[in-house]
C-alpha cells in the first residue's frame, strides 16, 4: 500500500490512523471503510445517530432529486446510488440486520394540473440527462397504486431509485465499523486539537462548521411518522413524491406499516416542531393519499441538515491541513451518499488518490468565502490554518 | 343530620361511610365535599386523573354549550359555573394552587359566511334563553382580539363563560379531598361487590358501564397542544369556539404559552392519534388565528369521554340500590359540572336529600334501555340489583 500517509497501519500502538469525528450514517460508513482496510480508526462521538440522519427519510433518490442546476451533485448522486445495492448486502451479511432496503422504485406525482405543470418540466430535465423517468397515464399510475387520491393528475415512474430504513442502517453501520474494529469514544470533540490521530476525517454534519470554519449551515427540516393501523403494511409500496397544490412532500412508505411523510426545509437553526408546517405536510399528504387520514400519527420531530452554499457536499482535505478530510454537507443527500463518500475517503486515506469524483466537492471551492476572503484571516483556531 | 344513612358519621372504625369509584374532577371534588362534612371517604383509583379530564380543555361554558333540545342540560350547567367562583377561590384557598382560573370571557366566531350564518342560529337560541350572548361587528371582534384573521366573518362575546386548567385542577381536588380526610386507594375497582363501604359513588366515567350497566359509552376526543414561541403568553386572551370551513374547533390560552386546540369529537373507543384529525384541528386552528402556524405543537392526544344517550348526566341512585349513586355520564361537561356534582351529591349522601336539579339526570330514565328492557333481566351481576 502506498501514499501519502507512509507509517503502516496498524504498527503505531498509540496513536490511531484514523479520527472520524461523528457517528452519523457519513462518518461510520468511513470508519467501516477505513478499517475493514486494516486501519486503525477511533469515531468520536457523544450521541451517534442523532444528527439529520435521525430524521431523515432514507431515500435513495438520485433521479427524483435531479435538479436545475446541480449536475455534478446528480453525477455524485447516481455513482453512490450505484453502489447502494451492493453496500446493503454488505451491510446485512456483515451485521445480519436487514436494514429495509426496497427496490419498489418512486412515484412522482402532481397533484393539480398546475403541480403537474411544475414536475413536467423536472421530469424533461431529468429525460434531458438521460435519467429513467417513464411518465406514466392517469390509468397506469392507478394501477400502480390504487391509494392515490383520484384528483391525482398524473404522474412518473423512477425505477432505479430506492429507500433504505435509516434508523436501521445507523445502528446496523456501527456494528459493522466496530465489527472492523473501529472504537467508538462518547466525547466530543469541540476543537480539532482534542484528537490525535495521522488522519482526521470531520463527518461532523452541522457540527463541521465550528471545527473547520467551512461554510456548513442548518437546514430546518421537521417530518411526520405516521403507522397504518392495525399493524398492517400501508396501502401503498412505491415511494411517492409529489407537489400538492404548491407544496413539495414525499411518503416513504415501510413494510412494518410506518410511512414517513416529510419534509420541510426552513433556514432556521431550531428542532421545534411548528403546527403550520404539521399542518402543511399532513394537508398534502392526505390530499395525495386519502387514506393517510386514518393513518396514527406518531412522531412529529425536526432536525438540522448541513447544508452548504451551493447544496452538494464537501469531501476532502481542508486546505493547508493534507491531515484533515472534511465529509459534511451533504444535505438531503447522507443517507444516499454514505456509500461512496466512504469508498472515496477511504482511498484518499489509504492510498492518498483523489478520485476525480470528488473534484467538484473540494474543500477549497469555498476559500473566498472565508471570513476576510482568505484563509489566513480566519477568526476560528483551527480553521484552514 | 338527618336522612336514610342512620349511621352517624366517623364513629365506625372500619367502614367508611363513603366509597369513591374513580379519581377524576367528579370523584375527587365529591370526596372532598363529604369528607369536609365529617364523612369517613375513601377513593378507589389505580390511576387518578388518567380519564377524560386528562384531555379536557377545562372551558367553563354553559352558554356556547347551550345546544337545541338540551335546556335542562343548560340549567345545570349554568347553576354548575355560576358556583365556580367560589369552588375556585375555595380549591385555591385550602391547597395554595393556582389552577388557572381565568375570566375573560369567550369570542364565538364564524370563518366564512355560511359559519356564521350557523354561528348565528345558535346565538339567537342562546339569546332566546336570555343567556349573555353579545353579537360584535367585526371591528369590535377585532379590538378585543387583533390575533383574529382578517377573514373572520364574524362573532359574538359570552363574557360569562371562563376556564380553568384541568391539569391544575386535578391534583389540587386531590390535594383539597386528601386534607378533608379522604383516603386514596390505587387499587382498581371490578365490581361493585369489591368495595364495602355504607354508601357507593360511582364516579368512574366510561368505567361505570362495567360496574352499573348504565349506558356510557366512551366517545372519543383528540386535542392538540401548542404553545407560544420564547415563553410569551398567547397574542389572545378569550377562549375562541368557532367554525372554520364548517368544523368546529375551540382554543384556549393559558397564561404560561399554552394554547389547547380541540377537539374532534369521534364515536370510537380507541385513543389513537389520527393524521386527519390532526390535520383538520390545526386547518381550523390556523384558520382562524394564523399566528398559531409559528407555534409549537407539544402535544397530541386522544381521550373518551363517558357520554351518554341523551348528552347528559347520570346522577343519584341506581334504581333499586338505594346505596349506590351514580355520578358519571358528563360527556365534554365534566369540568364545568364539577362543584355542582359534588354538592348534590354530598347532599344526598348526607342529608338523604335529592336537589330538584337532579331530577332530570336520575339514573332511571334509562330503565327502558337495560338488555330486556327491565332491571331484573339485566345480564351483569352488579347492575339495577
Amino acid at each position: 500500500m502506498t501514499g501519502r500517509f507512509p507509517s503502516p497501519p496498524s504498527r503505531d500502538r498509540v496513536r490511531p490512523d484514523v479520527a472520524v469525528v461523528g457517528a452519523g450514517p457519513i462518518g461510520l460508513s468511513i470508519a467501516w471503510r477505513c478499517a475493514a482496510r486494516g486501519l486503525r480508526v477511533v469515531v468520536h462521538d457523544p450521541a451517534p445517530g442523532s444528527g439529520a440522519s435521525a430524521v431523515a427519510a432514507g431515500m435513495l433518490s438520485p433521479v427524483a432529486e435531479a435538479y436545475f442546476g446541480e449536475q455534478q451533485l446528480t453525477e455524485l448522486l447516481l455513482a453512490s446510488a450505484e453502489r447502494w445495492p451492493g453496500f446493503a448486502a454488505e451491510v446485512t451479511e456483515v451485521t445480519g440486520v436487514d436494514i429495509g432496503y426496497r427496490t419498489e422504485g418512486t412515484l412522482m406525482v402532481g397533484l393539480t394540473g398546475d403541480d403537474l405543470a411544475e414536475a413536467r418540466r423536472l421530469w424533461a430535465y431529468q429525460q434531458g440527462l438521460g435519467l429513467p423517468v417513464t411518465p406514466l397515464r392517469p390509468s397506469e399510475l392507478r394501477d400502480r397504486e390504487p391509494a392515490l387520491a383520484p384528483r391525482v393528475r398524473g404522474g412518473a415512474l423512477a425505477p432505479t431509485d430506492h429507500q433504505v430504513d435509516p434508523r436501521l442502517l445507523v445502528p446496523a453501520l456501527r456494528a459493522a465499523a466496530q465489527q472492523a474494529g473501529a472504537v467508538l469514544v462518547p466525547q466530543p470533540v469541540r476543537h480539532l486539537s482534542d484528537v490525535d490521530a495521522r488522519v482526521t476525517v470531520v463527518a461532523a454534519g452541522c457540527g463541521a462548521a465550528a471545527l473547520t470554519g467551512l461554510p456548513v449551515r442548518p437546514v430546518k427540516g421537521q417530518i411526520l411518522r405516521l403507522r397504518a393501523p392495525d399493524g398492517v403494511a400501508p396501502g401503498f409500496r412505491h415511494v411517492i413524491r409529489g407537489y400538492a397544490d404548491g407544496e413539495p412532500v414525499y411518503l416513504v412508505p415501510r413494510v412494518d406499516g410506518e410511512v414517513v411523510l416529510g419534509a420541510t426545509v426552513e433556514e432556521r437553526a431550531d428542532t421545534t416542531v411548528t403546527a403550520g408546517a404539521v399542518q402543511r405536510l399532513l394537508r398534502a399528504g392526505v390530499d395525495l393519499l386519502p387514506e393517510l387520514a386514518e393513518y396514527d400519527l406518531v412522531e412529529a420531530v425536526a432536525g438540522l441538515r448541513p447544508g452548504t452554499p451551493d447544496n452538494a457536499p464537501i469531501l476532502g482535505p481542508l486546505p493547508g491541513r493534507p491531515d484533515v478530510l472534511a465529509a459534511t454537507g451533504h444535505h438531503r443527500h447522507g443517507i444516499v451518499l454514505a456509500p461512496i463518500t466512504a469508498d472515496l475517503i477511504a482511498d484518499l486515506v489509504l492510498d492518498g488518490v483523489s478520485d476525480p469524483l470528488l473534484g467538484p466537492f473540494r474543500p477549497d471551492r469555498f476559500l473566498d468565502l472565508t471570513p476576510g476572503g482568505s484563509p489566513e484571516r480566519s477568526t476560528e483556531g483551527d480553521q484552514w490554518s
